[in-house]
């Protein structure tokens, strides 16, 4: 950020009074631009008759061709469980019913957090949006677990299948929380 | 916002190339400016010896004078539990361990979704900070249900309360999700 979004003058960083952090403050118009992280929101859609469970191939960057859990960047003004239905349609062109939060993953070095709900696949007419370069069905087994795209989708499969057998033997599913810290290169 | 933050040239609205919202969008340099929801993380913050919980009367707008729980909006770079600690400390100058994630509220109307965190008090020698007049503990009795400051604090004790109590007859807490509409004028 180098300019005033309200009045266009430049910025500078500097603490505001009665604050204890480093902002965008605008000298001109004395604007505070405050930068916060954004949520990213996905499904685990699982199509009950065989407990497989759906991904998209990525069709952009970042990590292009690698597999993901059908999730995206929360809008203004809709919901948690409206962004989770939303990127899945609009992914995956598939019907969910939600079924829980499932796990809560953050990535404060990309200041992100993200949220994944367990959700019911209503049907298996899902095809590949604008944003996949194909859709399907994966069992545990078949998970591409080299190719997934993102760490907190590789946790939240992990967890699920986990729990997704414990509940088959009548235990519930868990909430699962997880801080993904910065790699520090070798 | 009016103005590119990256360039300083005006922005309009348009809906970019393989979008289906209306952004603020730079013709002079071509940056798309994306707005998105605000985390708000707080913590319910619990004297074990009796239940009692911890609140703070509000020192800024808005709701100035109304009674909250400390919380606050999450920062770049930390994570959701960092912020509830971070909240917590800066508002009460309270000390607290987390004990797991209670609720999740969407208030779509304004943008934010609201996260708390159950909390066990370390100690009692908290004491009121800048954004606070001043940082009282209330039984369920005493709670000032008609002077507290947000719908998304009411409803979280108000589940707490009665989770507490389930709790006490061996019950686990639960997880509490709720979406808060924009109430319609009369």
């Amino acid at each position: 950020m180098n300019f005033c979004s309200d009045c266009g003058q430049p910025v500078s960083l500097a603490i505001p009074p009665d604050d204890n952090r480093l902002r965008h403050v605008c000298a001109h118009c004395g604007s505070i631009h405050y930068q916060n992280p954004k949520m990213v929101i996905g499904s685990i859609p699982v199509w009950n008759d065989d407990g497989r469970v759906l991904l998209c191939r990525r069709a952009i960057e970042p990590r292009h061709g690698y597999w993901t859990l059908p999730a995206g960047f929360m809008e203004n003004s809709e919901t948690t469980e409206e962004a989770a239905l939303r990127e899945t349609l609009e992914e995956a062109g598939a019907r969910i019913e939600l079924q829980g939060l499932f796990s809560l993953l953050n990535v404060p070095h990309v200041h992100q957090v993200h949220l994944f709900y367990r959700a019911r696949l209503l049907d298996i007419d899902f095809a590949a949006g604008t944003e996949s370069l194909e859709c399907r069905l994966f069992s545990e087994a078949e998970i591409p677990w080299d190719d997934i795209a993102f760490p907190t989708v590789s946790h939240t499969l992990r967890s699920f299948f986990a729990d997704y057998a414990a509940h088959r033997e009548g235990k519930p599913f868990g909430f699962h929380s997880l801080d993904i810290r910065k790699r520090l290169r070798e």
